[in-house]
């Protein structure tokens, strides 16, 4: 078999770690594998690295940081390749731009336009490891660009579908996808299986597994890969598209969200064109808004209604200076928000085929008392906001409602 | 002017100094000047990274160690850029290879065999202060290499070589060259200028300026350059190729170097053939032989001889282990070594032309009562070995003799 694995950072994050991983990797060969293997840099370089640039320059030079951060995979893949060559194990050890990883010109945030594994396969016929630097690539005119949050694993996911590997493994610090966050919820349950569109709403729903867009890479490129722990042999969740049988499983996990806040857009006049202002001006300002809630207008004379959405804490006071600027030209009433709620996430594509999932979160929250204040749902996620006071009560009652 | 300039690893050893060295940069630049910089590694990053992979493999492969410690310079190259943007001076940093630099493929000590500075030319033509990674280059075939020690001063002499360059500047802690080390000789003089073959005999007489390697490449390219402070803007020293007007200065400088010792393999035959045993013996176990002298034969029956000679101290185990190992094939009586010796020379290519010199530096020590246990001489260089105790007041007693 070819298999790609990817270790992250807090896996190679000292020399006795890097040979642990090693070890992992020769016993795969040893079975008669070939193995290649993506590294992250190791814990903590990359923050120091962007330190020392941000004692330079408040915002670097996007060129010069990509330059500057590329060091730090280089660093780990040369001291992995050593860890297997001192096992008497042949490693050699490739930069993105060796590997053929093409990206666009994007600094900090390439896409991957293409790989030619011609010297990965070569290596590996010779019978090589092959350690590639994992979140880096190179532009087609030799410039190094870095591939921005969670580029190790879409290196990986990228390489696995361009090399036609049979599995591709992402070495993390937790066993797998769990049911809910295990700290929240004691009986969680690891997933044995899930599909790309569940993985991807639980990702937007708040569970911290892996970035949305290498996800969605593998969905687009059908590339099967298992998150699974460096720390033990524990089988992990497999990421597939979805089957038949996934349908089976009603609710596939649950996650809580307590990072964002809630606007209330008071008395907006209801006519046509005010949401697309208010949104439009959000966007502009680049605050990613979530939730959207508009309700049933109401008063006498002007109709008005009430829109409600939710942003990151973070851009919650950009957000309410952006809406004030609009003031004049909506004429609303008043800007009431909220940072004491939290969005508590059901996901499962048994969603579609079994009916009554809405009124059974409902019913279960309602039975502790916990009151709903927004709703939103998509064809396999329904979302509620509530009071955070009672958010991780509410996790623990509707795991215990469809998951046990 | 088109103006080389190198940092070595002291100069750019934290950010602070980082940004002096981006204003004098500047400095440069605004004289109208169009500037490539060469930089080391930051102090201490390259034995970081080595004391990693020592950890990982004793004797780490040599391939990896290269990916590996080109991080180092890699780190400093976008710092620089970024110091420099952040000055609004428009920089670009190139990694050995971006640069052109084209290497044999003997990693951890590569040769330079060409370069190819389209790049640098172009970035330069578009108003950029070009940045280079020092030490390290490529193969055709795309392997990162390293050039070993003294890499970084190479990278800059080659580049000025390559680019024709008006200006070659080789910035370091001190002053320039010095007619003794200062801490030894306090009334030293730093030197205006100096020949190629002086700094190469001053270099392998135990003077730390430079490696040889960079003063050969650029003797043998004829490039001219100035070993110079980064720590303040006093001149430094030219470097270049010999005038007639230096053979005026007698002696340029003094050097001392206390990390020799002595061997004597006493009651020697006296028969042809027996040297070249010893010294290819030493030779095959790659220790460096420096100063070799064969006393006159002597004794009654087989006439015998003493042959001396010096080594590292660091050798001098190895060395008697190797010389005792031909005791049954060659005969000799006995080993004698010493370890408090020191090797004293002069240097200068007034020398040729001056007679009487060496007649001088004997007589000024025997005044002071300093014994002479062995004499080498070569062109331009005289150097005796005398005991380590007497060294630094010999120094002393040299230069006043012959510099003041």
């Amino acid at each position: 078999m070819l298999i790609v694995q990817k270790y992250g950072g807090s896996s190679v994050g000292n020399i006795e770690r890097i040979k642990n991983v090693a070890s992992r990797i020769a016993d795969y060969r040893s079975k008669g594998h070939k193995v290649v293997v993506v590294v992250s840099a190791m814990a903590g370089v990359t923050d120091g690295l962007i330190k020392m640039a941000k004692e330079l320059m408040p915002i670097p030079n996007e060129r010069e940081l990509d330059m500057l951060l590329a060091t730090g995979e280089q660093t780990t893949i040369a001291l992995a390749a050593m860890a297997l060559n001192s096992m008497n194990i042949p490693a050699v050890s490739l930069t993105g731009a060796q590997a053929g990883i093409v990206t666009d010109g994007v600094h900090t945030k390439a896409k991957i336009r293409n790989i030619t594994p011609k010297k990965i396969h070569s290596l590996l016929d010779e019978g090589n490891v092959v350690i590639v630097a994992g979140f880096q690539g190179e532009t087609p005119d030799g410039q190094i660009t870095t591939l921005g949050r969670g580029g190790s694993d879409l290196t990986a996911i990228a390489l696995a579908s361009a090399l036609k590997a049979d599995l591709c493994q992402i070495y993390t610090d937790v066993d797998g996808v769990y049911t809910a966050d295990p700290r929240i919820v004691p009986n969680a349950r690891k997933m044995e299986e899930i599909s790309y569109d569940e993985l991807l709403e639980l990702a937007s729903a708040g569970a911290k597994v892996m970035q949305s867009r290498s996800v969605e890479f593998a969905k687009k490129f059908k590339v099967v890969f298992e998150v699974k722990s460096s720390m033990n042999n524990n089988p992990g969740t497999i990421v597939k598209e979805e089957t038949k049988s996934m349908e089976d499983v009603v609710i596939r996990g649950v996650a809580l969200d307590k990072n964002q806040a809630k606007v209330t857009v008071v008395a907006v006049p209801d006519k046509p064109g005010i949401a697309a202002q208010i949104f439009k001006a959000l966007a502009d300002a680049t605050i990613n808004v979530d939730m959207i809630v508009q309700n049933v207008s109401h008063g006498n004379g002007i109709r008005t209604t009430d829109v409600s959405f939710t942003v990151d804490k973070a851009d919650l006071l950009k957000a309410k200076k952006v809406i004030d600027g609009l003031k004049e030209t909506i004429g609303f009433k008043d800007i009431i928000t909220d940072e004491n709620i939290a969005k508590l996430s059901v996901v499962g594509v048994g969603m579609r085929s079994h009916s009554g999932v809405a009124a059974k979160m409902f019913d279960s929250l309602a039975k502790e008392g916990v009151n709903i204040n927004m709703i939103s749902t998509s064809e396999i996620k329904i979302s509620v906001v509530i009071d955070i006071a009672a958010a991780e009560k509410a996790t623990r009652t509707v795991h215990n409602a469809f998951i046990g």
